[in-house]
């Protein structure tokens, strides 16, 4: 039960309106380059977060828009930023702390927002068939090497529009000694 | 068999003679705090690190003065100064990236011994006996909790200068969500 590994680096998710105010009315995303979960990208368009210590600059926004703007940061970046970020499945944001973003042609500020996404795996329904696994299930994932651990509570995310890949964000990644693309194993 | 975690952020151990070049001639470290590995402190005086692409400032010196100059810093650090630390045990430096190191009265230009701590344990031998571990043992830690993990490939140091606790480093104890003084599970 072997899963590809991919190292999320800090971006953002924004809404349309937060769009709107940052790039300009009726603003669209322009595409970088396509992620691996099919309709995600990384945009060419990048903001600055600003937190009560310091700021993020040119972080990443990821497209399309969502229905609420979602900053994901490691805990490495909340000291920059001078706050914790909670780690939360995406979506998750009550309770969370804000940020004010800054665009090319204005600024947000909001008052929740940023995550520390946990660790998950996104899996296509014929991935999850042939591994014996079901959507929201949590399983352990064995990474080899200098720095082998073993990560406990992964969450498995199963979806028609999902391809097999494990999501860990830069701490975890360096924890791990992982590089994008080097294939961990499910318990 | 629980020993408390500390987590070390960058740092560096430097040689006589460096001192000398860094802080002047006949300089001698000033303690700020005793760490808790008994003899070794962290020292009022810090120095920035100076890499291809980047440059880390105001990173701490530990004392006392060590034969070899030695920098101790996370994979995300790596990032910011252009340089790939290996992952080794403290005084492996063979291979390793140098730097520049500027203090105030001067600078070293180091051709080895920036190095990413391998994670290990210290214990005293008294811990060692009622744990059943041996000097150089490789063992595994659990760390529960939201972030919760097994290190593997965790080394035992035994001496009877040593004080128990289990040494990562940034990015190891973010992926783990630990924070100084938290306890974990030696298996």
């Amino acid at each position: 039960m072997q899963v590809p590994v991919g190292l999320s680096n800090r971006h953002l998710h924004l809404s349309k309106e937060h769009i709107d105010i940052l790039f300009g009315e009726g603003y669209e995303l322009t595409k970088m380059k396509d992620l691996s979960q099919p309709g995600q990208y990384a945009a060419n368009e990048k903001v600055d977060i600003v937190g009560p210590k310091g700021t993020l600059t040119g972080v990443r926004v990821l497209g399309p828009a969502r229905g609420e703007t979602q900053i994901e940061i490691s805990l490495t970046d909340g000291f920059v930023l001078g706050v914790t970020p909670p780690v939360r499945d995406s979506g998750d944001l009550d309770g969370s702390p804000g940020a004010v973003i800054r665009g090319p042609k204005g600024e947000v500020t909001i008052d929740k927002g940023i995550i520390a996404a946990a660790r998950h795996i996104h899996m296509h329904t014929s991935d999850a068939d042939r591994m014996g696994l079901v959507d929201k299930q949590v399983v352990c994932v064995r990474v080899e090497g200098r720095r082998g651990l073993i990560f406990d509570n992964v969450l498995v995310r199963v979806h028609e529009t999902y391809a097999l890949e494990m999501h860990v964000d830069i701490d975890e990644g360096n924890a791990a000694g992982l590089k994008n693309g080097d294939v961990a194993e499910i318990l």
